[in-house]
């Protein structure tokens, strides 16, 4: 049987370039739909009907939702090129960790800093800084998060990257000469074609939220 | 090498009895540590930097934390007994997609039940309702979350189930009339071995948060 992969998605969505990245990765052919945030599609409603949100893979007619559980399925399913995941069960349960917290810190932070404004911004933008920061002492010296080789933590993390533009006019701040070191890793992780090709222009990102 | 296997818990965390749970399931011998809510450990502090909380399981000196992300260790490590997580992917997405439902879900709203009162807890009871609804439409006719046999989702849910008193007394309702499948479930869960052993008992769960 030939797989038959489709996904539901938003062009700027941080979380549906997980699943992008993961699928260049594995090299998965797959049809993207864009979805419309003003008005969702009756197939995101019926595929994601709890929390109907893009990105949802749908694999064979069946749908699965939540971008870090749809990267972890990618690396069961096509299992055979590009581990996602490292193998060994310490090394999965500290991706499993650092993933966890890049969804349960940056993407709220990042929101109130182009989202708020006065005491709650400024208040927004120290607190990104401390959690970039945390994330540059866990990079450490290595050359991705899980060491050699680009996996599930740069996933989670570098598609924030595309709307990094948005938050340094937002924030009237310089993310470089805070935190080169992130800086430097997503430049690195931009050099892999899977995430190249996948992340929108940060200026097109910026352009579209000014006129949404 | 004998494994070392400590956990930092708290006895009436709904988090911590997943770990415990777990460890039972699979058979394996663990020093525990009750910390202390008011007056964190150093041990903790140094084991969990970044959250601060329990339960921390300790292997071989190594911390994982996190219950969810801990639970999924476990099954990894010790996966010759007692399988936690279904082997087919697509399945283990699912019970990956109701286990963070359940995180992200029942734990904030049935803090709102007992910990809030007038409109606020009002709407909380509501959409308490809502959401065991939504859980009980998803276990169906099944025995467990997982099908036939008890799993990653049963584990993530059941530890609530200690705390119903706690809802009941101060929401005034009884979950029994709302939502019997839940129950009934819950039930079922409580004649393994594992789970009885595991949950304290309901009224000394209320006792200890109304003297707190």
């Amino acid at each position: 049987m030939v797989d038959e992969v489709v996904l539901l998605d938003l062009w700027a969505s941080m979380f549906g370039m997980r699943v992008r990245i993961a699928l260049a990765e594995k090299g998965v052919k797959y049809e993207y739909m864009e979805d419309d945030w003003r008005n969702k599609s009756d197939l995101l409603l019926k595929m994601n009907p709890l929390h109907k949100k893009v990105p949802v893979l749908i694999h064979n007619g069946k749908p699965v939702c939540e971008s870090l559980i749809i990267v972890q399925y990618i690396d069961e399913v096509w299992k055979d090129k590009s581990p996602l995941l490292p193998s060994d069960p310490y090394q999965r349960a500290q991706a499993r960790f650092w993933a966890d917290f890049v969804d349960n810190k940056v993407y709220g932070v990042s929101r109130r800093v182009w989202a708020t404004k006065g005491e709650e911004q400024e208040a927004a933008k120290q607190e990104f800084f401390e959690i970039f920061k945390i994330l540059e002492g866990e990079l450490g010296d290595k050359p991705y998060f899980g060491g050699e080789t680009f996996g599930f933590v740069d996933i989670a993390l570098v598609t924030f990257y595309s709307w990094f533009y948005v938050y340094e006019t937002f924030g009237k701040f310089s993310i470089e000469a805070e935190c080169p070191t992130i800086i430097a890793w997503a430049k690195r992780c931009m050099q892999k074609e899977s995430v190249a090709k996948t992340l929108p222009d940060q200026k097109k990102v910026l352009e579209s939220l000014l006129s949404s």
